[in-house]
């Protein structure tokens, strides 16, 4: 079993309605809202020992698992907007670690204009923490992962590559500025956020859209010390992937310096092969890549 | 440290708008929806060897995970929606396992209405459960802890005590009928779910409400085999408490046999005297309790 698998298998159990137009299986569900707008909703559980160990500050941790969910909204195209906390706490923590955790769900909620409006707290064997995030978006803006489209180019927001080793993942800045800029100035055809990898991640947007891609080697953005294959398929990144058209494409290409897609790259092209990724070297030779990312178990 | 000074003390990091009518503290968190209606928002945790062990069965598991969180839903008077789920997985479980848990969350889901849009599946130590639902309250239905008032009749929506023993806290009916029904034909002033136990549930809508409360001991119903010390403190019954004003309770007391209350039974009154409850026996004598239920931690 591994969590795809088992993720295809649970769609049985969703119980879609004409107030539900996407489920399970994006980066968060879309809810009917009113005539202009859809309701977002995601959920993220971090768990001590497979997300983070004690060492790790505990403001960081909070801090973490609110930005996870953000980037869930962004990626979607929308804003959030209000969260519900569940936290598992160990017999032995003092209240000062959790109050710390608390901080640092604040510190980020705040940065990004979201309320915390309640929870439950319980015992557990291990920390763990489960947010719970509301947000909105405009019908018009928003984004999934079906819609990217033969001939595209494909983008990240930004460099990938070695974010657990280097702690960046518990300080990682969620990319709603991005994403709002985005939607409001460009229609992308399928957007997520880099979470498992980027190899992995570009293969859920290639499986719902049935489409194949193929990456060049030398222009994927790679963070200093880390080299092509490592920003290929660490983890945790949660830069957005995206695709535009070609005549997008060139329109993103004459955006100035202070935009704030500035540090977008285009990294490859959307093709037909549906479900078959490439990766072009320097040579100019063709290779083939498992569309494969961190698998959670 | 306990669950409930933590959970005051959680309360400096709820940033609140004007979009977030009630935040922390009540059984779910109240949103602005539109003119005439509120958006409601609970998050509930189950922790395996915490709330449940591997020998209940799965599907069990799975439908108590979903039926705590109606429950909230109910207790504001409000009706379910729309539920996303989280779960943190052991390494050494079959899918099938998996498969059983959401099944029964599925079964309580539909049974209710909701439809479950989306999810998150992460490896754990020990089995965890979350269950983030969205519900809906009409404004003028709305029922919060703080609004009974001294002199109101205080009601449960059934028989209590002994159910974590006799399993009954597995298979549970949340009160959302009872509920419905309640506020569209009374005004409750205050409502909230037992699950940690009658007296200190009660103690909740005491310190709210800034009121105290009188029970009458013979009149708290209680389940075969139950004496009233348990019905007053074993928790996981999810019956509905409530206060209704003397001319309200009246009329509910001139219910027929059919009614969706009729096995509410009243059990005590609100009385001036902030934050004491007091339990008077068949002799008259009135004693003082503790209004203190199940603590989490």
């Amino acid at each position: 079993m591994n969590e795809f698998g088992l993720i295809e298998r649970l769609k049985v159990f969703q119980n879609l309605s004409p107030e539900v137009p996407v489920g399970i299986g994006d980066d968060a569900a879309v809810l009917r809202l009113d005539a202009r707008r859809y309701q977002l909703l995601t959920t993220d559980m971090l768990v001590e020992d497979v997300h983070f160990t004690r060492d790790v500050l505990p403001r960081q941790v909070g801090y973490k698992a609110m930005a996870c969910s953000i980037s869930d909204i962004a990626a979607m195209g929308g804003l959030p907007q209000t969260a519900v906390i569940s936290i598992g706490v160990p017999g032995n923590i003092r209240q000062g670690y959790i109050l710390q955790i608390y901080k640092g769900l604040h510190t980020c909620a705040r940065a990004f204009g979201v309320s915390l409006v309640g929870g439950d707290t319980v015992r557990a064997p291990k920390f763990v923490i489960n947010v719970a995030l509301l947000g909105q978006v405009e019908k018009k803006y928003l984004v999934l992962r079906s819609g990217a489209r033969p001939g595209d180019s494909i983008f990240v927001t930004g460099p990938l590559g070695g974010s657990l080793r280097s702690g960046r993942h518990l300080r990682f800045i969620p990319r709603v500025k991005e994403a709002r800029f985005l939607v409001a100035h460009f229609k992308p055809g399928a957007m997520m956020d880099i979470s498992d990898g980027l190899a992995g991640d570009l293969g859920h947007i290639l499986r719902a859209s049935r489409v194949g891609a193929c990456l060049q080697e030398q222009a994927v953005p790679c963070y200093p010390g880390v080299n092509t294959r490592q920003a290929l398929t660490d983890g945790e990144d949660f830069e957005l992937l995206f695709t535009l058209t070609p005549a997008q494409s060139a329109r993103l290409a004459a955006r100035g310096p202070l935009s704030p897609l500035a540090a977008c790259r285009c990294i490859g092209t959307i093709t037909a092969d549906c479900g078959r990724l490439l990766l072009q070297g320097a040579d100019g030779r063709c290779r083939r890549l498992a569309a494969r990312g961190f698998v959670h178990f």
